[in-house]
């Protein structure tokens, strides 16, 4: 299907599957950040951090890394490492302000870094949900329609880890079909989980053969990313950190996210918990370092709230959104990519659902966050992986994305000769400037509906959810999947069917 | 029922109403402003503004408005009226760059200027609708509920208009009844139209009677806002321009607001759709200035554009979200006080409601507004006033207040020492440092839901709107109007009697 995105006409032409989307654009944001806190509040943030590394330490639970920390200048007492942040600043100093993911179609490649602004799928849910068969345990089919949905929507920049987790594939094994499913069926950036050396190593093999490229050339190429979130408070268990060295020595970038909801695993306080998120954060990044100098890496932020009458974890709360701005003030202290969420704790899709994660998209994108996980899907806290919720948020960060298209301010479109010609109590319905631009003036949504609501009710009262229904279910019928190349799909049939032979991941 | 609002925890002591809301609160925004344009492209709109003014000028339909510019420095051809920049820049300048709105109860005046956020309710909705009763037009019984929610609900600031229009009252005395009834049923800053001389004086005066006030007090007061809308493009109508000098004279500020729909009575861009706004904006603001040198008034911005196809108007699109921001930097450009709205263009509270209405309301806060119109029950572009509306912006509102809210930096809320004695693995839920922060650590919100997806649903899977539909109606049967000294309520009685008897207005 032919597609110009080189004209404002363009911005409207892709039609791909039928659907009037916007098409695949690299997103930046034009826009200063907003900054919640002063200067002078970040370095307290960033002195209690330190504090924290240095009073308490953080415990390892993995041989070889307690072994790498103190041969690079942590003090050890048992498994707990104490940082001194001289060490800290001197590693993390060394991580990459920017770096390009090399998708396996070069046009999906992606900056990661700067003003740039990535997109990626829910990633990781144990369930999954849509309005016709209801919420269900993850599984291996729901898993591939996701994946389908990821590729043929052209705001999805990359996927964001196994959509929902398909359990009903056998567990030794289910990396690399869930991994080789994803390069056979979409060529965006893909995912491999960090759980222990060998699974990590084995997805990354397989999205090396996906691109068709030397291991030097991988190593050199970062083409995929792994998330590595600290047991918080103060822990980081051992296949994540298995995780961690293994995708740092292949060149392959790590976001190290603290899992820091205030009131549960952190402070019930917006500052402490951001200060336990910020050393844990600093502590893998160190890390990473470590295990390879130089390795890309990300600054990743999570902090959120509780609700404190139950404990259950909030999301898109006002909360939330300060955390996730002051972490991009954080992250860019450091001069290391950031990454924050478009999370909510709604059980359905409705107003609650849309409200949670604006407010989260505003804090991630005003936060000039780089890579925003669960972008697409995520519901429940994470707990389910919602068709509708994709569909919803394809629209939301499409908005977004407009949004973010700077204006053009010209004579033209400054339209004061335009404006003379209409005259007093004139309309500009018919005008040739009108003419001259209507395609293409203003953004087309994919759910909104404009009608007036007699016609809104005669055509059945859709509401948002049952619109997002209608739109994935015919994405899903015209799917076809981006063409893989014979040798290289032989040479993933290859690794994959050699691993299952050897049992898979054992461990 | 007392009210501690000066230590944390009267952040959540409010339970008015059995309901758990914010207390009342003045906002500021602490933040800067997102600016979308350059300086030099400012300049450039506002350029093309003067250009339209001196080119085009503005069609007057109100004669003694007409002699008013005219000695003012503006060019007469019949009635339109063209103004060299000089002349505006001379008239606008006068305007004040902020002022304080008196309520009837003083502990409800607002300042509206500088960062300051001010939220007012639905104006002008010709239909009302809530989830029992479905959509109907306006009338009597639902206008004096949404007044009682909007005295009910501490997210409220002020009215923004007859929150729907009670077209069951007779014409002629419509806006006696209907002004003396916001007076009655609420103390905070109430509403009058700019409907010609006779009832923008009725209504003024209602509110001076409100308030137990003399006229020289009232016109050194301001007491009250009114919004004149132009007839875009380029023209004012009668009642406008008489409803505005009158306000204008007798002190009360005066919101000018182009109704700029780009792609119909503005042309299809942003760009020329600004400059046509900055243009009417002007003018009206500085026939203000001509009328009554020094009379406070605001800037208003509406643009927003139409779907192209259809010619459907569209809010909170990424469009209008620019243009609310660009707005803000123009009214501080002329240091004028600034309103936009929270506007959608849903027909049902739904998921669009929610993220049309959050691209509104973010592009108003970051555009520093200080009059947010419409913010609580406006749906489907302003043609209904809905019950649901009304409460879920109550919860978007609180949250962006809470967002606003500066966060405590310092040893204690940074908790490094709690952070160690829960240690790694631990969790905060127990700790003497939660326990301290138990009722007022986040936010607790009044729709949001965060049970498991189970207990939601054991618990009727209660959606949004309908949780919604619960809360007004328990705020409505709960509801005990504010005292009005008897002296106030007999010549409030009094003088719409008077009036009535006059038979209203009968122009």
């Amino acid at each position: 299907m032919p597609r110009d995105t080189s004209t404002r006409a363009g911005r409207r032409a892709s039609r791909g599957a039928g659907l009037h989307q916007l098409p695949w654009r690299n997103l930046r944001n034009p826009y200063k950040p907003i900054e919640v806190l002063a200067e002078e509040q970040i370095v307290e943030i960033e002195n209690a951090s330190f504090d924290i590394l240095e009073r308490h330490g953080m415990e390892l639970l993995h041989e070889e890394a307690v072994a790498l920390v103190e041969s690079a200048g942590a003090e050890l007492d048992g498994n707990r490492a104490r940082f001194d942040r001289s060490v800290i600043r001197h590693w993390v100093s060394q991580t990459p302000s920017e770096f390009t993911l090399h998708a396996r179609n070069p046009e999906h490649n992606l900056t990661v870094g700067g003003n740039h602004l990535n997109l990626a799928t829910v990633g990781s849910a144990p369930n999954v949900s849509d309005l016709d068969g209801g919420r269900r345990p993850g599984n291996f089919e729901d898993f591939s329609n996701l994946v389908r949905l990821a590729q043929a929507f052209n705001a999805v920049h990359m996927l964001g880890g196994y959509p929902v987790e398909p359990i009903d594939l056998p567990a030794p094994t289910r990396h690399l079909d869930a991994v080789a499913t994803m390069v056979r069926l979409s060529d965006k950036v893909p995912y491999a989980y960090a759980l222990g050396e060998v699974r990590m190593a084995d997805g990354l093999e397989i999205i090396r053969i996906g691109r068709g490229v030397s291991p030097e050339q991988f190593a050199r190429e970062p083409s995929t990313f792994t998330v590595v979130n600290t047991n918080s408070p103060l822990r980081l268990d051992g296949p994540m950190l298995g995780g961690l060295m293994t995708a740092a020595r292949l060149g392959q970038p790590v976001v190290v996210t603290p899992f820091t909801l205030a009131g549960a695993m952190a402070p019930a306080s917006v500052a402490g918990a951001l200060a336990l998120q910020n050393a844990e954060a600093l502590a893998g990044l160190a890390i990473v370092q470590m295990a390879s100098p130089g390795a890309p890496a990300m600054y990743g932020g999570f902090t959120s709230n509780v609700d404190m009458r139950s404990g259950a974890p909030a999301f898109g709360t006002p909360e939330y959104t300060k955390a996730a701005l002051i972490g991009g003030q954080l992250a860019r202290r450091y001069r290391i990519p950031y990454r924050s969420s478009n999370a909510n704790a709604a059980n359905s899709v409705d107003a609650q659902a849309a409200y949670e994660s604006q407010m989260s998209i505003w804090g991630a994108t005003m936060g000039h966050v780089n890579l925003m996980l669960h972008g697409f899907g995520w519901m429940e806290g994470g707990l389910v992986a919602s068709f509708e919720k994709f569909v919803l948020d394809v629209e939301m960060l499409q908005m977004m994305g407009e949004f973010l298209t700077p204006l053009r301010i010209d004579s033209d479109e400054l339209a004061v000769d335009a404006i003379g010609e209409v005259g007093p109590g004139g309309h500009f319905f018919g005008s040739q400037h009108t003419l001259d631009r209507y395609e293409t003036a203003f953004y087309a949504p994919i759910i909104s509906n404009w009608q007036n609501f007699e016609n809104w009710q005669l055509a059945g009262a859709v509401t948002a959810d049952r619109k997002a229904n209608q739109i994935w279910k015919q994405v899903l019928a015209e799917f076809e999947p981006p063409p893989l190349e014979g040798a290289v799909a032989a040479e993933l049939e290859d690794f994959v069917e050699r691993r299952r032979r050897q049992g898979g991941f054992t461990g």
